[in-house]
């Protein structure tokens, strides 16, 4: 089979990575990334050995002179590729759509632009089958993609009737570094519900979830507190099987050590992973709760990482490169070994739930 | 009327602030201030004029040999006092009860002391009378008062019915700094539910509370987020009006600049107020929301200094010197400088609501 | 005599501190405040009873839209005054000297404006004499002060010939909070040497002074670290006598807790400062090292509140309502509570030198 | 030839690192890790494949209890090794000395030990040829290579007569999480000189050094400020020469969007290093500044990694492996992936010197 021939518009936070990602896809070929910039990211890209386009004829112009020696501008990179990956900035994506449907490539975009510039929002192990052979798919931001992983699996087991959670953000980026900012204080956000809310019921309809955001003071990502009613009295068993059946969502344990969101990150650098990202959504087995028909949770969203495995699982819907959610899933994870377990669990472990 | 004679023992974050506070009443007289130390904290004690005790006689004798000249030991310092309130660190207040006992002083306890250890715990505007003249008194600690005053204040006017709460904490006091510590990371307390909601019914019996903790990489208040559920379908205007009618309770707006923990002190540093403290909790209007009989609030919990009034209202309680709760707190609030609103509210505000 | 009639202009960090500082001096009175903006900030200074004004014709339109009362615009405040301290942001008080010349008062710049504007760039210690009865003074900025302070105490004790200093500047202001910034790193100012050493010749000429600055994610007071080489061998005690001749520097020891600069803002809270403001200078006495001609000296400057005294001394000194420089420092520090010592040393501390 | 059997004792922040790095050595087999813990962190040793040991037969008892399975205790893993690296926690390494002597292994110490311990403290490109044959060697602490690397490298082109430098450490470990610490402030070090400038003679005899170090809120590396003092006058192309000539340093640029150590930290991530790791100092090329016989440097010492390199030449120096140096640094070098460019240059930027 030919493999599908992806394009990467925007070398940032995730374009970055959903390029890597792409590039070690047995069944994808990365054909190049664009962007604006011409400063230490792009350079990294040619290092990497990727083939290197402005997205815009000025910026691959503005490359030339910096010595880039860019391949062309966005309009070559789309022509001789199946899909592209947006990952520009917030509302970019939408201006960049109409090139795209010149081009007669398929796009993925992502959770900054509004769900009704793609018509499908999504998430691979909740509606991958919604996308299939659609021109346009949005893949959903980090902490929804977050939410719809952990909710829609108890969901999934009939264990969710509503949902609230707070989500306590990441202030910045790591590679970010201004004057100013967020320094010894949470940032509420004002507006109550925060969108996460809705815009989760762009993957899961009906579902009844309120969110309230605030941002803090660190870098390493998004942390929810999410209290869910199930529709019956509940068990810590059932809990646990439901996010067990659930793919890249993995149990930490604060009793081993892994007492905060760093201690895990720890575990994926040490676990070689590139950047230390973790893709799974983290879900503290210590913390969770379950009380009558109430179930508490506290997980971790690595903001950096968590929709790569995403945007992979888009390109082979979009494509029907792959008609089987599952396989998608399991091709892409296996790839980029995405885990059940982050830390091997001992023999002995087996006895602790 | 003879004033009551108040010993502090501890001066540290709550003692100190205990100590300035009993100072400003007109019903009181503060006889002197003990600890431990030798350090700039003491003689920051007696440059206020404080008498200077010993909290054993070794920290007394420390203290002559640093050249403090002390008054004398606790002993000499309860002699003189007919109630002390005990702010030393957590459980040293236990190891202290029967030196209180022998000297026949009643004593107020903080937080960090079990609820069996005072057999009542107090915040003022919920339990009041139930202190009225006992030897031993417990104020609940910052959380949990915060916790009392919000949900007590809803609870009273028939809008409670179950809450659940995320409290993001502190991660260390203003004055520390050692090295280690909590850098670019929440840390989630592994049990869940967190210790605050039973502490909470220990003033308000059968509060329906949930909570889940964590601690952020900031040193100026507690953040709560709780949603509520009220009996019965309610509005925003009731649930304003119940939170104006209890005592201690501002509400501050994002939308006029005040987005976050650090505006409201900064709010209180341009008040003048002793320490930069807010002895209120500061309720964010932006933030708040009602949608069927859910409410949904953002609140401040000034771990320094809420506890601060609730102290000086135990003091009269257990000594009986008021009677009457609504008085005891009043006359606090005037000699504190504590407000109903933290900011002038223009005339053109008034249909804000 | 005739109370110098002082008006400020721009109500932040700077302004709201020199306008208290002023209401405090018995030569003064202030006249009023001015500023754009129309939310807490001056609501604040309505509270404290100051006449607002706007910096505008529109900012004092939007003031009365807002139910502000302003009691004019900029001309009608400058109208009323002798002089008027400018703290508005940086090159807006360029903007703004027409105005002030048109209007015949004296004025007040800050170190965010270049030195020419004024012609005279001000440190009360340093150069008193040269600002009086002049039109326009700049106040320097807050890195600019300390640094002359300090190395202009050693140099009147002829014990520095040059000096070289590294400058962690905090990051972003108490009562800010946007997204992004400065989070867990450090922030080198690419530019070396940074500004500060020229500007500190502004005030002392042909000091061999060469900085280099950097901020880091915090956001209570600017560390200097600094290296000074004297023109002969010399001592701590002659270090320790030149710190002590001269004003506005304290002198603060990690052997009695006084470990960072943190616990400096939490004595000056203990004080009962107004926001907690740290006029002086603080050296650490334990980090205080000599070496052959070597002086090593570790300080804090609190950008917030180090220029407010400098503000009332520039004052005093355009309009000559005081002629002599150590008594209008004199008068100023007693007003504000600028001391020599910030904690009571004990007796016996005495030999500790 | 039969590689060198390597053991390491202590599994932390430096053993992990120097166990992967030791790895990939073509002359050197990993013949296990030792440690005390359970926890995480040894059941990832477990997961990469490596041979787990306890350090103590406690250690090896508790680890079979828990499931890990271990090979030994540590007098097993000793019996199979020709030479240790110990990476225990400071001062347990001087405790383990006797059964590193007893079992005649060589042994790697770490910079938390005292240099007696060892007799020869160790920088690979500065005195490699001292530790070669040695059985006891110590490899200095982060800091110390750091000051060691750059101005060695200065020393070697005669561009070094006396240094001064101040070093702004990071506050703690990436991994670590607990409650209290250093938040909203720095934190200074109370003795100056700090020990680094004498613990750099270890390596550097007669060097001219005095450093002034302090803590700040943030986990990423530290960061030195120095200003050397040449014996003559110099030039910027001299000193970025003398830079480049040396191992392991990289010049970055602020222009070309590297600003802090976190878009360096960036870039080592993009790179797809193991753990985000940067072997090699960072200095600035844009704040390097010369004036005169002075120079002005800013550089990036990566605290958790900056030494791995150092202990895989230690060992080949103590085992004579190899005994030429710029042999035993290329191997390393290349096989980690250290580089002389962390970004490749522009071919336009040829010129920018």
């Amino acid at each position: 089979m030919t493999p599908v021939r992806v394009a990467v518009n925007g070398y940032g936070v995730i374009g970055k990575r959903v390029a890597d990602a792409v590039a070690l896809q047995p069944d994808m070929e990365l054909v190049g990334v664009a962007d604006v910039a011409t400063d230490y990211r792009v350079r990294l890209a040619l290092e990497r050995g990727y083939r290197l386009f402005g997205s815009t004829a000025e910026a691959a112009a503005a490359m030339r002179e910096a010595g880039l020696e860019p391949a062309g501008d966005l309009g070559a990179l789309l022509a001789a590729s199946d899909v592209v990956v947006d990952a520009t900035p917030k509302r970019v994506g939408a201006a960049n759509k109409p090139a795209y449907e010149a081009a007669g490539v398929k796009a993925i975009f992502q959770g900054g632009e509004k769900h009704e510039l793609a018509g499908v929002s999504f998430v691979a192990q909740a509606n991958y089958a919604e996308a299939l052979g659609r021109d346009f798919v949005r893949v959903v931001s980090c902490n929804t993609t977050g939410l719809v992983r952990v909710l829609g699996a108890l969901r999934s087991e009939g264990l969710l009737e509503r949902a609230r959670a707070v989500l306590i953000r990441r202030g910045t980026d790591p590679w970010e570094s201004h004057l100013g900012g967020l320094v010894n204080t949470l940032l509420p956000e004002p507006k109550v519900p925060s969108h996460q809310g809705p815009d989760a019921r762009t993957v899961l309809p009906d579902l009844d979830l309120v969110t309230i955001a605030a941002a803090g003071p660190f870098n390493l990502s998004h942390v929810h507190f999410a209290v869910v009613e199930a529709p019956r009295e509940t068990t810590e068993e059932e809990v646990f099987a439901a996010l067990r059946a659930a793919p890249r969502i993995v149990l930490v344990r604060a009793g081993e050590g892994v007492e905060a969101p760093n201690s895990v990150i720890e575990i994926v650098r040490d676990l070689g992973r590139p950047r230390g990202d973790l893709w799974e959504v983290a879900v503290w087995e210590d913390s969770l709760a379950v009380s009558g028909r109430e179930i508490f949770l506290t997980y971790q969203v690595h903001n950096e990482a968590i929709v790569t495995p995403e945007n992979v699982d888009a390109i082979r819907a979009v494509t029907a490169a792959e008609r089987d959610p599952a396989s998608s899933i399991a091709l892409t994870d296996e790839t980029l070994g995405i885990r059940t377990e982050l830390i091997p669990v001992a023999a002995t472990a087996g006895e602790r739930v």
